[in-house]
């Protein structure tokens, strides 16, 4: 597939990340216009009507909303280009699709609550801290010995999951622990995605400026 | 790919009956293992140790969790029988594929809320009653004037969300509303579903029994 490719992304947003990880990865030529989520363009509100959300991909002025799906329209429309991101063989995508979600339903849940809770709500931020470190043991359980959820080089769950990894920093300073101690072959696995890919590193925020950006938000929200 | 397929699901999710259709339409054959999920089985435990619920599609003792995941894995893998669910254009898969997350991510997360808040929280009906109204008038929306989701036939969207058809009257007499009234095409759509495809039909639970099912919950969870 050929085209204008343009996609809608914030800096920190996990799942924005994930499509800039992707569309470097497959060597597709796009341009990113940054979105301010406290005063969303037009443009984001008419190509995402049901739900306004980054990221959206649009190809020659057709969008593509929600990450996952925009991973696999990729994967779709730029086949010629690069290595597919989901493996060919069917149960292999579906336990690649599995993990994916995974990410979405648990650690993205879990995470959000440790750090989007009221100053002072203890009982739901241990909660929540107890949910994201489960998740996150297991998905690193998942990960078992291999250096990359997709085997020896990046695949989809990898890129559906390292746009949280400068997200650890934020679980772990509102949360009280740290992935390196309860997670240390998933905190290797972060760093190795990012210094032997650079698709990832050059796609991915500082952590300390995701947490600055969370500190923002929280203050924004009224939770401090 | 040939081989034997299990599927362990209960008479009334909407997940498990997502697969059921889905397996009917490509005639594949296939066993099915009725679960009790006050007491899951040790097969269901073990093919599905991450969220231990329904549906799992067991192929030759491999199985696959996570119902749209299914989908897909029956349309990679028994691609030889049956039309497609998903269409071939990448970006219509895309549509398809944003749609069916859709069903999951707000109609199901606002149909839930409706008939499982406990008795006399009024307020919290009233929200989830008012959410539900608008996802299915947004997916009313997206139908448009198309006999199905999927356009002429069946398609990947009316296999997802038709298995909610029968739970529609779990909605209305928890939440105070009627589909008919409020939305009367995609209440036509779901007739359509059922009467003009032996394996929609085949497939759904008495909209009676769901609401009895319900109820019978609803008491288990004392929310009565």
């Amino acid at each position: 597939m050929e085209g204008v490719v343009v996609l809608l992304n914030c800096f920190v947003s996990p799942f924005g990340n994930r499509v800039r990880i992707a569309l470097k990865l497959k060597g597709v030529a796009y341009e990113e216009k940054a979105e301010n989520l406290a005063a969303k363009s037009p443009l984001l509100l008419s190509s995402n009507p049901v739900h306004g959300k980054v990221p959206v991909l649009i190809v020659d002025g057709k969008p593509v909303c929600e990450s996952l799906v925009i991973l696999e329209f990729i994967d779709d429309a730029f086949s010629a280009a690069g290595k597919p991101l989901l493996p060919a063989d069917p149960y292999s995508r579906a336990h690649a699709r599995f993990w994916a979600s995974y990410v979405d339903t648990k650690l993205n849940e879990a995470g959000v609550r440790v750090w989007r809770s009221p100053k002072g709500a203890t009982a739901a931020v241990e909660a929540a801290r107890k949910d994201t470190v489960a998740a996150l043991k297991t998905l690193e359980a998942e990960l078992g010995g291999k250096p990359y959820f997709g085997g020896d080089a990046l695949g989809y769950v990898d890129v559906a999951l390292v746009p949280f990894a400068p997200w650890f920093l934020t679980y772990e300073r509102f949360g009280g622990f740290t992935v390196a101690a309860e997670c240390p072959a998933l905190a290797a696995w972060a760093e190795r995605c990012a210094r032997e890919n650079a698709c990832v590193a050059e796609s991915l925020p500082e952590a300390e400026h995701v947490f600055q950006f969370v500190c923002g938000m929280r203050k924004a929200f009224g939770l401090d």
